[in-house]
């Protein structure tokens, strides 16, 4: 039993991002955009009706505030400030999410604050904090070891570990930077065979060939950015499907 | 039995605007900024919090998405867009109350969309949907006569009509425009007596100084973007007191 | 002799807009996002350097400051204010286009300004006003009978009057509005040849089917935006060609 | 001879941060907000305009684009966009005031762009190869020994050494963070002499009490955001006219 997530409502105005449509068919859970790296309102709100009618679960995207640079630029937010633009985008989405009938339902940082809140305590406490405000009971997505574990601990919040088939990873066990060369796999068949095993044996070959690392996952993240990332996230759904893994919300 | 209103938490980031202090001291009702006008999320978060630790309402000051122009300026946003921006706002800024202790009990749309929405029933609709899909059990704040009311008599939404004791009125009934001279009245004796006419008969007299006006109110509106604005509202509050009337919110 | 205009540059941060490519093949001049409805500087300063590769003219398409809206909606900013963000987007182009090896060639307003312009004095005033402060030699992409001409002489500032292939024609010579049935032609064959039309005999059929309408353009502007918009856009310029119409950016 | 610099233009729309005429009364350099941290249009065109009816020369002040946080959090912005938005930024500036009657005469990066260039070779880099594309002639204003020297010295850009009166300096002359006690001084006096000393002298009691720290500075920089900031500047302007110091903008 594995969950699919992926990000959606990425557009802005005038502006679309990815193929929300297919990713619909796909993931079991749907990490919406809230405004501060995209996803303008209406935007927003119609992901989160077309999410809730095919039944896929919503998580709230919080990000910085940085639309010019997608929320993939780490800033030196101060903490309580974070904290509370965490909180202000999450009651917003959900927000969304109750009046088309369903609600949020977990937490994934976005971009660049999701790579710094694995590694910053500081910045990790002020997301997990607004979580814990506006609603204990959601888990927030993040990786192994990363720093949101201990903040999330604090505050009696639950995490919920991802893996990314389509990333190589190092025989630590942690994710190859995107400026190495080998980073980012593109074969459909191995991304989808790397995905059957993480689901089935919780273990991934890493990027030295040698290595097997375990990696400890309920849910697995896919792309749709692109019309090549769609087929890549629907061949990984499908070789789940086939290897019998049940394809649902991590709960 | 009055409620006196005022806008609060309209700074933005390193910018204030007005003496929140003072006025969460004097109204019993704060239109409280959410992102779109004004007020960033922390300055939403404390003004929130301020306004609960006095026992002040909160009210949702929704906007037009205009941080340059302060939702000063009229914008022809199509209504599917601006009901979902009021409801990103709504959410928004409930959410932050909530996490104070508090909820949102109103809505009080800001600037250009106040003034619009008073006469065009597309943008009128459009707002009252969105509270309506969020809470129909929010009232939203406006002028007699305005299109607001027949877009909430659709929806089952209240509307509370409020007055404006520094406002010049005409014989009509409404407010004298910005732009005519002695629109705005700024001797604090004269505005005070005026409020208390407005509350305890009321009545108001009309530019034309011949017209009585009647005056169906259950909320003041006062300002506090100026110091002057602030003692005025200070005399607003203490005539309205001397007077006998009590200062409550509007239920 | 006719110029051929379209949008460029239209893109935001991670978000891509029409086939800027294509486009450059194609046109004459281009009408440059300045940021304020689209175009973030690297974008801009990637299209005025591909513009200048190929002998493209650069146009400043000064907007309304609306990102999230797209420049679409009309908004009532102050004219004061007006005339300083044209001035502000206009001198940030020039100062891309100057370091690309170029320079900004003319002026259109975007979108809503651009409709806004046509029949409010004022507005068309303070659009010019910045166009004559920064360089009286800087022509005005507009329609005939607008109220940027009026503006325009006051300020010894020349415009350039342009047609619409694409677009339905009243008997009055107005476009027909894009809220009509039959405003937006698609037929490539038919669009070309009202273009031809237009460039050598100065006229087009007007949506009655019976009116013959006047057309004193020096300029056709063509869209990109959509992959069928691209191939309107080549049958234009090659019908032109095939026709003997030089295509020449105006002077 | 020493000239005097602070920060101006750095409202936002409605909102107004610190007391412009009264600081172009006490400066010879006004480093004028660009849009990104700060600074609408018609802000920026007032603010040209003013300095130069004065006689106060104009530098622009670009950031990183953070209106939200008004520039004061380090971004990891791609060098490519961050040079590209400090180039639009200074050619928005200049056009401004040459429409105004002057032009920017130097660059100087704002807050957490000014701290990072200080010590990131490649953001300095950045940074000068759009002041060298844009106009090679105009100085960048920085701190002795920061990064910004050797990429000017690569670009042949000039540089301007500036220091801060109202900051304690480490023994090594470093500024002391403003997170430790005692970087900022208040005492009118105290600041005055010591800018002073650094005027006429070229030298600066270090925090430690004991050492004295060169200061090859040619410029002084003056706040103004707050009432005590700017008598605290006029007491410098006045010790140093005192001191028989000539103030002049830097050649």
């Amino acid at each position: 039993m594995i969950d699919l997530n992926a990000d959606l409502g990425e557009g802005f105005g005038v502006w679309r991002l990815g193929d929300d449509e297919s990713l619909l068919d796909i993931v079991t859970s749907a990490n919406i955009a809230c405004g501060f790296h995209a996803g303008d309102p209406l935007t927003i709100r119609r992901t989160c009706a077309a999410a809730i009618e095919r039944g896929v679960r919503i998580g709230a995207q919080v990000s910085y505030r940085d639309l010019a640079g997608f929320g993939r630029r780490e800033m030196d937010v101060d903490p309580e400030e974070l904290s509370a633009e965490v909180l202000y985008q999450l009651a917003a989405v959900d927000g969304m999410a109750r009046v088309a009938g369903g609600r949020v339902s977990y937490v994934k940082p976005h971009g660049a604050l999701y790579n710094r809140v694995c590694r910053d305590p500081e910045q990790a406490e002020a997301v997990v904090a607004a979580v814990a405000a506006y609603d204990p009971g959601l888990p927030v997505l993040t990786l192994p070891g990363s720093a949101v574990h201990d903040a999330a601990a604090r505050h009696g919040v639950a995490t919920v570990n991802e893996a990314f088939a389509d990333r190589a990873y190092t025989p630590a066990g942690a994710l190859v930077s995107r400026r190495e060369p080998g980073a980012l796999l593109h074969d459909p068949g191995e991304v989808a065979a790397r995905a059957v095993r993480m689901a089935v044996e919780g273990k991934v070959a890493a990027a030295d060939g040698a290595t097997e690392v375990p990696v400890d996952a309920r849910s697995i993240c896919v792309h749709g950015d692109t019309p090549g990332a769609v087929s890549l996230a629907r061949s990984v759904r499908e070789a789940l499907i086939a290897a019998g893994v049940s394809l649902r919300p991590f709960s």
